[in-house]
């Protein structure tokens, strides 16, 4: 029931790209996310070159097929999604924001492959090749500026499609193990005298005094190695009031 | 209780950035997605400067502020979180994924203000970079290749961190409402004289041939304009087939 854990059914399709910097940035970001399919069509001929060429290209740029037309680079895809950053009322379409797009995306790339188009830098997808799409996605964004950048935009919609399927091993807990009661309390110990010697603590008031700072130190949530630290600075301040 | 519809308290903190296009493509995608404080720390000085005068910059970049030090681009903020690609047995801090990451802030933005720091395209940060942070945060990318552009990077964070913010206006529905069964059935109607007019439905078979041909019809699940259109056409070739 659940989607796969990669990205192996989707074709990236990048129509009439302008820019060999895009192209390679993008690239590299499909790369990042594990999406390995990019396929160009009709690039400017130097910029594709030029990509493929550059130095550090992923492989994934090296082995990107070239098609002629939207027709071609689809073909094989069961589901075709167009990327507009056009407000739904121009559009002939439906359209999904990237989120729901994506969920629809991932269940269909369980069973077939799915091409996303991305238009040029300049003009985008045009009429004929939004009629080869099923229907269209768009990144939300801002109403007063829409228009993104073409690596960018390829850059987060894989990142979104990889949601889930790549993790990051995270680390929740603080390296040192937290500092036991028994070190706080030691703290609190030499932390009193201290402050007693200091003459900050009346000997009225030293009770009530006492209870304030362990519930402070309580909150420091202090590791071992921190505690070990406090106590000794606390300990050279202590033998210092006393000399 | 919820957390702030914008990300006014948000400072995104780009440290020794080399390259100017990346300063630029930064910029551009902060105000794709509504963040609008740059800060920059000792960017190699050409770099930002070519960044700030090139043409069509973002007013936003314009209006960036330079920072000697991290220590002066977050001392207004409440809680600082470096960005990082290492993996987390290397690193002495804390670490989340980018999406339990941007909770935290999000929650963290309702109050106060919010530095993220980026490090150079080389390096990353430093060490002494990372001493400001209170804790890390990594896009979560395939372990082989982790590297990402730094543009992108900043692009995929302020995304995910406006998830929510801004709304695509989805057009979940076919524009033309759908057609009725009236329409669906005059449309049979015609396409069966059709077909019997030219001998595709021989006489004995018909009755199951109009069964068949009704429900091919309602999974088709016309619009009504599309009826209108089809209703025509199989009109024409009707009378075509009788003259």
């Amino acid at each position: 029931m659940s989607p796969p854990k990669n990205l192996d059914h989707l074709r990236v399709v990048m129509v009439r790209s302008r820019n060999p910097l895009n192209i390679g940035a993008a690239a590299r970001a499909m790369s990042n996310f594990g999406a390995y399919h990019l396929r160009v069509v009709t690039p400017y001929e130097k910029a594709f070159r030029e990509a493929v060429s550059a130095v550090g290209a992923a492989p994934l740029l090296a082995r990107a097929e070239e098609h002629g037309t939207v027709e071609s680079a689809v073909c094989d895809c069961s589901l075709v999604v167009g990327t507009t950053a056009i407000g739904h009322r121009e559009l002939q379409h439906e359209l999904y924001s990237l989120e729901e797009a994506a969920k629809k995306i991932r269940r269909k790339l369980a069973s077939g492959r799915v091409a996303i188009l991305f238009g040029s830098e300049k003009t985008g997808l045009s009429n004929q090749d939004l009629s080869h799409c099923h229907w269209l996605l768009r990144i939300p964004t801002r109403e007063e500026h829409r228009s993104m950048n073409l690596a960018q935009a390829v850059a987060i919609v894989v990142y979104e499609l990889s949601r889930g399927n790549l993790a990051v091993k995270a680390k929740n807990k603080l390296t040192s193990a937290a500092a036991d009661m028994e070190a706080v309390n030691r703290i609190s110990v030499v932390l009193l005298e201290a402050l007693h010697a200091s003459g900050y603590i009346a000997p009225r008031s030293a009770a009530m005094a006492e209870e304030k700072l362990r519930r402070m130190l309580r909150r420091f949530q202090l590791s071992d190695a921190d505690a070990e630290v406090l106590l000794g600075m606390l300990r050279k301040i202590l033998w210092k009031l006393r000399t």
